[in-house]
């Protein structure tokens, strides 16, 4: 079985930043990533926040001769974002739009209006069945006291729960996207340890690039540098995962990120930088066996750090279920006081009006104002907490399987 | 092979009513429900409605005995309702939620506060690997002018599409459900189609029950009879489906459904009629065949049907969502003004101020209200737009896939 030919794939994966109105010099960048792509070898292109329908529709007609085949997920109110270009035919593709993606009312963060996801490419590749899953997980704002930590483990588990039910029929699993964790961080080594994807940064025989494999780098013009003092190096985020299921073999041969501006251009792609890995896949004797005793133990360490962690968030949102879910009963009770002071009036209980009907009209809106907004944002925490609920039960459930695991 | 070992699978499954505060007799026919299961022998339960979590723990620990595995699916503000009582262990679990279920301002309807989704669980018995999905779709209110066709639509083919890609390592899939459709709507053809799964009804070698199999039916106390007007004989929308994947055939030796009241009881187990098959399961030589030729000719009939009325159901958004935008900008037009106005006697522009305080500021509420509510709902009907668009074009590959077919 040694002789069997070897595939060779080539993937370039990054993350655009192309919002529209405010992302800058977006056309140049997006019109450079498209010249780049179509002069250059990939067999798959994984892209996210492609957030403009029209930013798609621009590549995928520079891209019709070098990679014919694509697709574009949908959600949410701006969209996910992800696309994908591939040299292959798409065979199939499934969206998964994970359940807690942050909140309406942070405008200023705006994830919730995005529909962050899960997209499900299946192509078949010399023989090969490939499930490409691209993905870009919640952001995180401010590392020290991250209130979206609860939210991107759930989107961490879900994304290793899909990817462990989706990709029962497929020989490799590739995993390319923005993940918004450190390489060390708790969500990344669950959904290593729960699907057993291999980081390509990690296992490749051969790296180029920013130091550490680093792809939030300072030396990039359009970084945020003040975001960046505690990591004088840049931070990995981006990443590109992959294993084998079925009797086949994947090394990294080569993961290489863009350094700052695009080869022999003045501008970077994005504030980003690409990564692109050369896999070699090859078909085995016998398949590869299944996670070992002692990975068993490391795994079930994770889950329940990750529980713990989804179980703060739990606490934090039964709070704010139960202060909103207050507040729209107290705003509640002042329309009904004052419906009851309207109607002794009309009924000539009083002698006259006490209030000034100007502020008394006024009140009035506010509370009706207040009451709506307290009641959403109650049914909004309570849909949070279903789901972080959901979540540390199904994690309750998997460390029982680990452990009673012979 | 002919003399493998058969499998006998006994399957209950009920749309269960039970909403807190509004379903008439609740607490005793969820005890009724309990006392029933616990009394005969089903393999597995498949439950709807069991909006209430306090009911669901009830019914397990009134079960734990008879079935000592169960699971509760969270979503949504009210939650899923659906729960799977089992006599097997449950080796894992994945839920997806439907991208669209109605409108959160259809409040006398409620669908949308839901969170309906379908549940898998995944089972090991003597051996086979079972997918059981249970799942519960929007509701028809109005059969001759449905305006939720579309989002049914948008959940049948996720519902088709999810099983597909989350089915592949199983030897046998089950569905039970509420499927709120009749059984030649253009949904139940298309998941029937596009899955590959048989009706229990219609395969059943003896039947006994309802008419038709009918589950909502006129004999029952708790059906609402004007609206079984144009069908005496009742409707038939709750089902259980299956097939066989890898090397075994399926066979359904019998089905029930109830008749109104319980069996020696004075009330009916729920609006609802269940529906009980008993399943033979055996190992076959070869695994069954893909579907012919003719039958993809059939399915891609009805995925251009679906398309069509998802097509209609995407223009009627795009509607709502420009008359929505529309009303948004012409509310803050008029705020604008009204701050404009105000500046200006301030500058002392005016002789002075022209209109009535009180109306000036119940008009400036009215505006900011109106405001409000149209840009929720203008964001609301684009992420309808994308979903719907999204769904369309997966049809459009769907089809593609099958006219390319040899």
């Amino acid at each position: 079985m040694e002789g069997e030919p070897t595939l060779r794939l080539q993937i370039f994966d990054l993350n655009c930043w192309a919002i529209r109105y405010l992302s800058k010099r977006r056309q140049e960048r997006v019109r450079l990533i498209g010249d780049t792509l179509r002069q250059e070898h990939f067999d798959l292109v994984l892209l996210q926040e492609v957030w403009s329908e029209q930013d798609y529709n621009d590549l995928k007609v520079k891209l019709a001769g070098s990679h014919p085949f694509s697709h574009y997920f949908r959600s949410g109110v701006i969209g996910s974002g992800l696309c994908i270009f591939s040299r292959f035919p798409i065979l199939d593709t499934l969206l998964y739009q994970y359940s807690l993606n942050g909140y309406p009312y942070m405008l200023q963060h705006g994830d919730w209006f995005c529909g962050k996801s899960v997209g499900l490419v299946i192509m078949k590749i010399s023989g090969i069945i490939f499930n490409v899953y691209v993905t870009h997980l919640h952001a995180e704002y401010c590392r020290d006291k991250d209130a979206y930590l609860p939210h991107r483990l759930v989107q961490a588990w879900e994304l290793a729960q899909f990817i462990r039910h989706t990709s029962k029929a497929a020989d490799v699993v590739l995993l390319g996207g923005d993940l918004n964790m450190h390489p060390e961080d708790v969500g990344i080594r669950l959904l290593r340890g729960w699907t057993g994807l291999q980081d390509a940064f990690a296992e490749a025989t051969h790296f180029e690039g920013c130091k550490n494999g680093c792809t939030l780098v300072p030396d990039n013009c359009f970084t945020d540098k003040s975001e960046l003092l505690p990591f004088p190096l840049g931070i990995r985020i981006d990443y590109i995962l992959y294993k084998a299921i079925s009797s086949f073999t994947v090394k990294c041969e080569e993961l290489k990120t863009t350094t700052g501006p695009a080869p022999g251009m003045g501008i970077p792609f994005s504030d980003h930088e690409a990564v692109m890995a050369t896999l070699h896949i090859q078909r085995q004797g016998r398949p590869v066996g299944a996670t070992l005793g002692t990975a068993d133990l490391a795994l079930a360490d994770v889950v329940t750090e990750a529980q713990t962690e989804v179980g703060m968030g739990l606490q934090a949102a039964q709070r704010q279920r139960y202060s909103w879910g207050r507040m729209a009963v107290l705003a509640l009770l002042l329309l009904l006081l004052q419906a009851a002071a309207v109607l002794g009036t009309l009924a000539g209980l009083g002698a006259q009006q006490p209030f000034p009907k100007l502020s008394f009209c006024l009140l009035a809106f506010l509370a009706l104002g207040v009451f709506v907004l307290a009641t959403g944002l109650h049914l909004f925490h309570t849909m949070e907490v279903k789901i972080l609920h959901g979540t540390k039960d199904q994690m309750r459930m998997a460390l029982r399987a680990l452990q009673e695991r012979p």
